[in-house]
């Protein structure tokens, strides 16, 4: 460790309550712009995506463990504490903690680029979102934007059902349909709300090289808002092949973003 | 409630601990040849499956609250039976029970068609089986095989997963590789090992609509076994696009599959 390491041995040390702070609230981590990460894996991922390390954090046991992983950590990180096995235990959310967290800084939202890319509207299941952001990336879709009241990015299940996803995504945030809907036509960009309506456009018969394509993506219950329905130029479907209407919300999406990709595979 | 209705108050009754004995144990599942499944929703399919019905359970507050999911039960169910909370409570393994509960047969084997389908390999995550399976259905896969040490698809996981796909698709379980492959080889099938290998066929140059198919999808973590594999006639991949290889097990086979039967889109 080239870092300095201090000690922690008291749950009451200031560094230790401000990260343990931002675990179970979105509006501490909106207003602080910073989040908790767990977990060897994520914690090296976020390293090594570039964000931001102001701290980590880790027991004697997990540095141990841990070295290969806490590395790259330890190269980006602002300092590094060393703490007692009770005061890890207000730092994690998870059942089987691995003892190693870092207090993060949001990435900077990068200016949009013109690119295709896809809207989730609503989605409020953190395991749902994360897996949703992860098939993004594995698809290489690079522009995701979460309309409305979305589950928050940076909570804990969202981070780990993403797999890291989301350091390197460039995720933007829009609460108003109206106010996103004219700035991605004023990019040129087609919306297509995906509806689950025999007698929309079967998304297969888009042509996703051509042109610049934004697919809108509803909450896991009730599906896209009228509203952004509304915003958007056409609705499109997954075909109806078997029982169609009975995907899961995590299934229906992965097939909307592997049909838009699917013509960029080599 | 056309059923004579019999209460049970005791934790003691015989046919409250019969059902209660299958909900753990996948042994006695299958000596059995039974298994238990909750919720109103998933009894009504059950029911409307034509799954064999040999006893339903409710609570009192269960059989007011849902008692029209209740009337497909009742039309065939072997026997009824009014439980007391404390009773329901062997009976159930969620948290927030609705107090409903059928006693049910295992489906009939059908005689296994000729028809494209798909393997499942030592799946080992009832979620995650549950979710391929329901994919599976909604897709109008007909011919589902697991193979090896897959999870059991009658626990009460697997069919809350499933959403009941697991009474409407033919289920087949095959222990040896060698057998299963000679067999859906003298069927005129063939067969492709899915791998995470760039050099394998893109899945998207098989045509589906020619010829019977089987794809096999392996383990979440580990694959295919190398015997799989070496049974199948070609190894198929999902274009690499993106960081493709980042995929979870659940999206990937949702990708697979929905390749399989993009052909038939209409």
């Amino acid at each position: 460790v080239a870092l300095k390491e201090t000690v922690i041995t008291s749950r009451q040390n200031p560094v230790v309550r401000k990260a343990a702070g931002l675990l179970d609230s979105s509006d501490k981590r909106r207003q602080e712009k910073m989040f908790l990460c767990e977990g060897a894996r994520l914690c090296q991922d976020a390293a090594l995506s570039g964000i931001k390390v102001e701290a980590c954090f880790y027991t004697k046991s997990a540095k141990e463990k841990y070295s290969s992983y806490l590395e790259a950590v330890w190269k980006v990180a602002g300092a590094a504490y060393c703490v007692e096995e009770h005061v890890a235990k207000l730092l994690s959310s998870t059942k089987n903690s691995q003892g190693v967290f870092c207090l993060c800084n949001m990435p900077e939202r990068k200016a949009g680029k013109k690119v295709s890319g896809v809207v989730l509207e609503n989605l409020q299941d953190p395991g749902n979102l994360g897996t949703v952001l992860r098939t993004a990336e594995a698809l290489g879709i690079e522009k995701v934007i979460l309309l409305g009241s979305c589950c928050d990015p940076f909570s804990p299940k969202v981070l780990r059902a993403s797999m890291g996803a989301v350091f390197r995504l460039s995720l933007e945030m829009e609460e108003d349909v109206e106010k996103l809907g004219n700035r991605l036509k004023g990019e040129g960009i087609t919306l297509l709300a995906a509806v689950p309506d025999a007698s929309a456009v079967p998304v297969t018969e888009i042509d996703f090289q051509k042109g610049l394509y934004s697919i809108w993506i509803g909450n896991e219950g009730n599906g896209l808002t009228r509203q952004a329905m509304d915003v958007c130029h056409k609705k499109v479907v997954i075909p109806m092949i078997g029982r169609a209407e009975s995907f899961n919300a995590s299934a229906a999406a992965t097939i909307l973003l592997w049909e838009m990709q699917r013509g960029c595979a080599k």
